[in-house]
């Protein structure tokens, strides 16, 4: 029996028009209002029942697999618990111990690893112009397997980090604006400052503030993006940002200083990337092999770095918000002044007072992707939802 | 509820007498005609089932263990889809993650592993002389185990390819000819042609081959095995072949030519290996840790290799075969010339033609081994399969 | 449908007073005498379920989680079986994979696993006064996680071995030792001795000792410690077992030599540890990264270690236990004179004779871990049990 809450809000998912029926989630702009309206939706109800200890496993079998090409803790674990708790079983393909090396075609591999598979989750973010580039290449030999009769269903991708967007990531900060501000109409005239922030480290990829701008602008917020000159993202990526908040009477424009940014902002996402320049020579000088090429670079870079020490999320920053009092958010994991490094993204202060703030902000993550997984694999995922219901008496 | 084919192939796997209860299933020449019949029969169904999605789930806990002791990726998946499938959770004995190296014996580690186990599956593919042996010490080990009160049950091994036989590739290719030539009774008197072709690396095992001969005898196939002078397979299991055929009223020869094999061929299984003589060398080399004498053996071997660079299935080739249309055949992946290398086992204009038609090959595997469970830990399989129908309502 | 004697063991469970929900199981003494029986009791029946070959699956979705900071084989499998077991999925940790070497602090990473995890299991060994340490910042990291709302329920942890004890290996110990005497009343006054032994290997964790010090004493046994001299363990779990003993009725007292401790023993356990002493000094030099301080170390060890060859358990020595006819025990994998290393903890005569009772003392670690799970994530964990065997018809 659902609670009044999850009834209404799977009422709300119903009343949706979406066409998320064996497609991929590769970037939010190729997605509609309702469909991203729904996969928020989707993951409110899947946490809902989580807390109240239903069961959500609503698979029998199939494999999840993810593909990492990079790093990762919290996506990995959230893709791990979207699986789990949908039923799935979870393998991941680990370059190393295949023979992928070995001369295979990824539409070869994407096919050998999909015969009873119902989700592909890649990251793959080192390389500018690479990482959509692949999941589109796995996606079209998929589509290719399923139209041959190779697969009995095409698998459905999500992107778990690419070197254009992180759809995860964002979806799970939307769930958590949504959560600040009551709804989506709440959402409508908020500010909110996407800035660039110091790192002692170089080269974090561009997806999340692309993620961001590329996002946020959906729902009629006031999009500020503040960044150091010559660290500038993707220029089409800003053109998309500028023409969804024209569509959804939002705002979005590029300022030079963080201060300018911060003021009068409700929302506030302080955070390293590497200029958009610096890693187009990077991806070249990866792809040559060229490790003196990376290591002058690399020098070359922190030197810059070095130059803006002063955009840190701190006290005094703070204070130009919206009474002071803006919402801190962060992917995680942050560089935390005097904490994870000598000076870095945000004062240890400001970091502790938004720090189990930033930790809810992580956990919506899990539930975004198994509502990913839903939504595209389920003809009618609104019953199956409601099954569940019925299955726990 | 099932379809009519469905319904079919259930009937005729419960008339086929079987006797595959805690066995395992490590060479197919150690299996009945009725065992193989009954093994494609059930991938045959869970195949169907799967494709109509009907869940598969018949175990409710358990575990698959997988044994990797070279690359895989096809195998690996194909494993880890199967236990999925049929409900059993995964896990992967990483030896670089254990005790082993640290003097634990194979008979020990093989009891701890299986306690909650329902299925072992080993590669084992690197060492002539070697792989064999170590799965019947696994086996001797767990029936010690059972015997002896260690083990609720024994689990049932399931070679994942061996230094003699390649069992879940070769009756996944078994599956593939079935659906191509309709029916067992279809394959009497095809003519398959199994030959060595060249590839730029060495090294390869002499498993594929070994299956291929092994497997298509036992069904009145003619087989002919066709490679360069010093490229032998084990001598005992040509023998096999030859016998396998004189019983099953097929035959089983040996001809000095890819082109002599192909002539009127309806099938052809074109692959690089290494020849036996030197994989004896190369399995005492690797023992003794002799890397000089390893990369001296290699250079000989390349340059050897090169001879033959002729031995390519091309359209040329092709053209020698039952009306230049027989259906080409490979475990993948293949060294495709100007694809995956310079020169290679097969041309690019001859894969292409056949590249979907390899991935649907393949596409049997996950349901072979899946078949394996799940006839040797049900005491009445046909009844399991049968309450999937049910269930699914 | 339940046997009489599951009957019998589900009533017996039914009677003892816990308080084990959402608490975590990191070291014996932190649990009182009906939750460590509520253990035993747990796993034997849920031994008695798998032989019975009646399902255990309580969880319908979740994840178990594994962090092995030092490597592992069984205790991975015995985790990995509990969690397939009872229905939940598992992950592991692998910190290589993660970004945790890059700043993120425990608190963080412990709840970004958790959002959808039931259990935590952690093997850290290495360092003394680190491992339980770390632990306990895991445990405290997720009490803040859940009573901050970023979790809807904290995951239980369970001690997979860490420098001070090492519960799961303790526990199924104590399963082995009821099989062998019958009931709790059986192990009064049964003289146990827990005894060093030569090993050519240096640095192995005082865990098990200390966890069978500190656990068997709680029954009223007869504990006897026996170590050459400057093999001392961590005083505190000493005077914990002194303690123990005092209020159960039984006796702990430390002795010079394997022979005493033997005199009459109903039970040996002779196994090789690290000094005390030494293991201080390493952990030093480990967390400096002193290498050459590390080698100089293991050579003086190795040396001092050479004059207690002699502590091997051999036949003579086990003349000596009660009619030459004592239990032997051990945690596996033993160094065994002859067979994995020249001279040993024990003969080859000894292990061989009781190699098959070390197996199915192992057996019982997957159903002891499993029990721990099962008593700290359901509030009522016998009707769950109760439910399984009506499902079971």
């Amino acid at each position: 029996m659902f609670s009044d809450t999850l009834r209404h809000n799977v009422q709300s998912l119903r009343g949706l028009k979406t066409r998320m029926l064996d497609t991929d989630f590769l970037l939010t702009w190729e997605k509609s209002h309702d469909e991203l309206a729904a996969t928020v939706l989707a993951a409110e109800i899947l946490k809902e029942l989580h807390r109240e200890r239903i069961s959500t496993r609503v698979f029998d079998g199939g494999l999840a697999i993810s593909i990492f090409r990079d790093k990762s803790t919290r996506t990995r674990f959230s893709f791990a618990m979207a699986a789990s708790m949908l039923g799935l079983s979870l393998a991941e393909l680990d370059e190393e111990k295949s023979q992928i090396a070995h001369g295979e075609t990824v539409r070869e591999t994407a096919n050998m690893i999909s015969f009873f598979t119902e989700i592909i989750g890649i990251r793959d973010d080192m390389f500018l112009g690479e990482g959509n580039k692949y999941m589109k290449e796995v996606a079209s030999a998929v589509t290719e397997g399923a139209e041959k009769g190779v697969l009995h269903r095409r698998p459905s991708l999500v992107n778990l980090q690419c070197d254009i967007d992180h759809p995860t990531q964002a979806m799970a900060d939307l769930v958590h604006l949504m959560d600040r501000f009551g709804s989506f109409d709440g959402l409508r005239g908020k500010k909110l400052a996407m800035t660039w922030a110091y790192s002692p480290s170089y080269g974090k990829p561009l997806s999340v503030p692309q993620g961001i701008i590329g996002l946020m602008t959906r729902f009629g917020m006031k999009v500020t993006l503040a960044h150091p000159e010559g660290y500038g993202l993707i220029p089409e990526v800003a053109e998309i940002a500028a023409k969804n908040a024209a569509q959804s009477g939002g705002s979005f424009k590029k300022v030079a200083t963080m201060e300018e940014a911060f003021k009068g902002a409700d929302v506030v996402y302080p955070k390293s990337w590497a200029p958009y320049g610096v890693m187009q020579r990077r991806t070249k000088l990866l792809k040559e092999g060229n490790k003196p090429g990376l290591v002058e670079l690399e020098k070359e870079c922190l030197a810059n770095n070095a130059k803006y020490r002063s955009w840190e999320c701190n006290e005094e920053k703070m204070k130009l918000t919206k009474k002071g009092e803006a919402l801190y958010m962060h992917c995680l994991p942050a560089d935390i002044s005097g904490v994870s490094c000598a000076q870095g993204e945000v004062s240890k202060g400001v970091f502790e007072k938004y720090r189990i703030e930033t930790y809810r902000e992580a956990g919506n993550k899990p539930f975004v992707i198994a509502a990913m997984m839903l939504l595209s694999r389920f003809v009618d995922p609104v019953t199956a939802i409601e099954r569940l219901g019925k299955s726990s008496k």
